[in-house]
């Protein structure tokens, strides 16, 4: 069903750029969807991809670029002139243009702005730099139908296909006063039933959702999925029509939202992908690898401390890499149920209330392990004192991690912080120097030492 | 913005329930969204949210049904009579309808599907009831806006109005022929300025995207995204239109999908909420620990096996945790990196070349930990050779680690199953006995015992 770019296609491609086939070129990609043209300019080579940015007419580029990972279409667009990124940005939505300059360096973005045409994409523009990239602001695109409360329905139709003529696709009609303050909606289905001498007054829909322009995104999200809408208007302090976010946008938004809690948790602490370069990949992951191996020289630094311990009791040491592991992986199930909940606003009653659950689950799971590993080391070494005191460390390490895992990331949204930070290697180190620490001491005190 | 449910109207619910005050009751709940309807159902206790669907419309209701989370529902529909579920699902969309009956018992299934009154919606039903319920036609419903190619202008939009009166929002206008083959869509601004009279074969546009009805959702979401599709009609064999997906489906499908790759990264192996009982948390988490207790009951069996070198070079074993605990964490970096690559279809390249990747990045972040480890050992116990032999051990695990994480989920990926299960615990704990065989052993060879 869908486009896929054959390597026949591609290599056929890549010979008409050598040769210069403008024609036959031009030919080939008339009609093609801007998300296939993208897929292609993802696949040639460098200056084959600029050749095709500006051989193809701006139309088909310029929705084809918004296609393109960030950092594909900045380097794409670096290689251009302003004059030339100017007739790209020209044709897209305000919110991609936005978004689109936002990524060029500062020098340049004002030399592109200026060569910017249509007068008043180019102040929607500046307006729109202003806002916060994740807010309401930040998503939102100018371009909507509106139409005046006094106007009539003859009008509004009239209007409307001015007005559609800049607007891919028509999602709701908002109706505003003479002010632009936004009062409603119309539906197509009253418009299409009424007289065209009925006045806009008499049918609209005076019940319309509608975000603030400071609105955080993720906030939107939410509200968007849970009322089921597929766009909704923004507006400022004095309730005017700014814009509206569309639910293919909050799509995006949500896809990149669930790709960095799931990096943040898997230890990625910004966003990549399998194809970055190695330098980039490393950016990324050596940071919590250093926290990683910062937490296992502690652990060693809290073993060291035991020695006299230890050296005595050595079989205690063979179980240290699983209590550090079971203290990680309580305390990663624990956190993740939690960020979750946070996310997708579902986490209800107290804090206290909550760890008081995740402790009663903490010692049901921690019953049932720590009995399995009792009788393991009971029937392995023959010694019913060590089989208790490190049977008995588990169950209390984990109930520990349980608590700490709940704990954090409940504590650093009452902060304000991004709770998903505490996921993955954080909670993990964090809990494998307290599950050690725990261990060691529990051991000492059962065993009489 | 959005609607809030105040403790105050709560507790004013509560007793006009209790007092039986339906005017009242039926006076706050006029108007009200159904995903607001959803939040005091879920808010309230049992009998008193039975009271509620017993007493609103199921216009109401059904919508709000829809919101809830699967179990609240299976468990609320439980309390009516076939004859009620039945009027709840007579006034659901059939994708809604048939999620609705298929959370039912299976014997009470056939029960309600009698009562539908509606025979079309009914037949509807029994038709989807077929399909997979994550395959295009498990997400599609059958409402929606067709026209005949023969048609006029004038009687399409008769037709159009009789039909819009069952479906909640038009996306998009399909044409089809005689025999029901989808062949194009209708432009609304196109039917809007054309003569009444026209034939709809004379303006329809011929170019329409569509999946088929046993394509899988995830292919399905894809292809929206990368296109910014709100709706995409599902054709049968035959091209014949048998329903359509909307966007706001398509949102839900890939939160859920989010949701669970994260749940199973954090080692929990079915879909649960933080609100959910301790028994199903413990029946979603214990499994993976058991899994972790194993690991650990391995590493343990492992370390046994080196009794005599641990125990004259009591040194190596402050180390195990931190060995385990990197070799953990960068197994799970990469297999992040790469379930994420799969999901988005972006891991392009052979194995080969992916893991020749791997392994160079595991070089470069093993050499920078190696050496602080290094100097770390050495400067605190002051013993070149066991400084020499952690740190190389550490650099090699590294690159172990990579690579299994790595080429695990490619693996899985190219034999069918969902890579995501390799995430987390798998890869952490078979990353851990892996890391500590490694270790012991280099630490060996090197130290020449």
């Amino acid at each position: 069903m869908a486009f896929e770019i054959s390597d026949i296609l591609l290599e056929d491609l890549k010979n008409h750029i050598k040769d210069g086939n403008d024609t036959t070129l031009l030919a080939l990609f008339e009609d093609m969807h801007h998300a296939d043209v993208a897929e292609i300019l993802d696949e040639v080579n460098w200056d084959e991809a600029v050749y095709l940015l500006r051989l193809l007419d701006s139309e088909t580029t310029s929705e084809a670029l918004m296609e393109l990972d960030e950092d594909v279409r900045e380097r794409l667009l670096d290689s251009l002139t302003p004059k030339e990124i100017a007739e790209e940005i020209e044709e897209m939505d305000t919110d991609d243009a936005v978004d689109a300059i936002a990524e060029l360096d500062e020098e340049i973005q004002e030399a592109v702005i200026e060569q910017i045409e249509d007068e008043e994409h180019k102040a929607d523009i500046r307006e729109m730099l202003q806002y916060d990239e994740d807010s309401a602001g930040g998503l939102m695109a100018k371009e909507l139908i509106r139409v005046k409360e006094t106007w009539t329905v003859a009008g509004c139709v009239r209007e409307m296909r001015r007005q559609a003529e800049e607007v891919t696709r028509v999602h709701s009609i908002y109706v505003v006063t003479k002010e632009d303050v936004l009062i409603g909606r119309l539906s197509l289905k009253d418009l299409l039933t009424s007289d065209t001498k009925t006045k806009i007054s008499e049918i609209y829909i005076p019940k319309v959702d509608s975000v603030h322009v400071n609105d955080e995104g993720e906030d939107v999200a939410n509200l968007m999925q849970k009322y089921d809408l597929e766009a909704i208007p923004v507006v400022d302090d004095e309730h005017k029509l700014l814009g509206r976010i569309t639910i293919d946008d909050i799509v995006d938004f949500i896809r990149d939202e669930a790709k960095e809690d799931y990096q943040l948790a898997a230890g990625i602490i910004q966003e990549v992908e399998a194809d970055d370069s190695i330098i980039e990949l490393t950016r990324a992951r050596l940071p919590w690898l250093f926290l990683g191996l910062l937490g296992g020289v502690g652990a060693a630094a809290i073993m060291g401390g035991f020695e006299k311990v230890l050296e005595e009791h050595y079989i205690l040491l063979l179980f240290t890499p699983l209590i550090a592991a079971m203290a990680g992986n309580v305390g990663v199930q624990s956190s993740a149920i939690i960020v979750q909940g946070l996310a997708n606003d579902d986490v209800k009653g107290s804090i206290a209330n909550r760890l008081l659950k995740e402790m009663l689950l903490a010692m049901l799971n921690g019953l049932a392990l720590s009995i399995v590993l009792f009788f393991f080391v009971w029937g392995w070494k023959d010694a019913i004192d060590y089989a208790l005191s490190i049977s008995i460390s588990l169950f209390v390490v984990i109930i520990v991690a349980g608590i700490i895992g709940t704990f954090i990331p409940l504590f650093l949204d009452k902060r304000g912080i991004d709770p998903a930070i505490a996921t993955g290697p954080f909670i993990t180190t964090s809990n494998d120097i307290f599950g050690i620490l725990i261990y060691l001491w529990i051991a000492k005190l059962i065993l009489g030492i």
